[in-house]
């Protein structure tokens, strides 16, 4: 599709072009659906999208995506900040209160130590989560980070910044078969490291 | 996906997974994309919408999207004036464009005729076609309306409508086995009608 009637169309479609996933075509269909709405909608649309970017915080403690200063899960006081989950991004920590068995609190790094994509320890947020770790309310760090090459690099370089602090429990989340899935069609990294780290049968 | 950590970011989340087709998954994925940005691009993405609809026109003439009140097309002196070819939508005039074998001028209906949907020859451009297809300048009126039984419909309202106006010429595209196809894969009806309209073989 190239001839468009209007330049303030084409403008909108390429802006809708431009997210991840997202083809002329399909950035046509979104635009036509936003000129079908009534002017109202559509600035609520645009004003909401301005509006996020503008106002919202990264927590300083954990760098989530927050609406304030310090987002509600570090601010809140029933939460057990002994105990601080490592994840890449914020999805995973989404995905983790989903789960609704976890009770602690969070580390945000914003990303994985990848030398060939040019991300170092000081682009992400490891000098925070190390200043976080020394402090002595911290009882234990879980590191829920990827099983790739980068995940297992971030994880030992982590480690190796923490470990001085040796009354600190670090630990990583269980890798093993998923629940419902067949042992047939496990990889057999995955098998071999749910035999390694099983565990007491429970009736 | 349920609990977001910012009521901002829900809410762009929210406002992303109202387009047709986006699930609250990839509406999340385009705007943890878009907080990735300068605050100068989101700016312009959520300008570019507004404006769209705020400024945005539709040609008096034909009704396709345009910039000013009157398209390029319809604009345009070069055109063949004499030659209406009415479409459904504005994505139908791009499609046509986009041959390079028109000459014409458009004439947007904005919808077909669908009495289940509740639509009749009143919710679309029907009357301003009518006129338009009554002046003496006008020699001929191209249907190019989508082969559906709403499609087949609006035709005929169409047709009854301009046909009073005898020296019309009035046509419809060309129905049959598309460029590339076999002839095994093509529906009977389609074959049907490319054997009925079969053309003189130029070498």
């Amino acid at each position: 599709m190239a001839a468009y009637s209007s330049q303030l169309l084409e403008n909108a479609v390429n802006q809708f072009a431009s997210l991840p996933g997202v083809g002329s075509k399909t950035a046509l269909r979104f635009v036509l659906n936003l000129l079908r709405r009534s002017e109202s909608e559509v600035d609520d649309f645009a004003q909401v999208i301005s509006k996020l970017k503008h106002e919202v915080h990264y927590c300083r403690e954990c760098h989530n995506l927050s609406d304030a200063p310090v987002c509600t899960i570090c601010a809140n006081a029933r939460r057990d900040h002994s105990t601080i989950c490592v994840v890449e991004n914020i999805r995973d920590v989404m995905a983790i209160e989903n789960t609704q068995q976890y009770q602690g609190i969070y580390h945000v790094l914003g990303g994985v130590i990848s030398p060939i994509d040019g991300i170092g320890p000081d682009n992400i947020e490891v000098e925070s989560l190390v200043s976080r770790a020394m402090k002595p309310e911290v009882k234990e760090v879980i590191f829920a980070l990827p099983t790739t090459m980068e995940g297992d690099t971030t994880c030992f370089y982590l480690y190796r910044k923490i470990a001085p602090r040796t009354e600190l429990k670090i630990t990583t989340i269980a890798r093993g078969v998923a629940v419902g899935n067949e042992l047939q069609y496990a990889d057999e990294i995955t098998l071999g490291k749910s035999l390694q780290n099983r565990t007491v049968f429970q009736q």
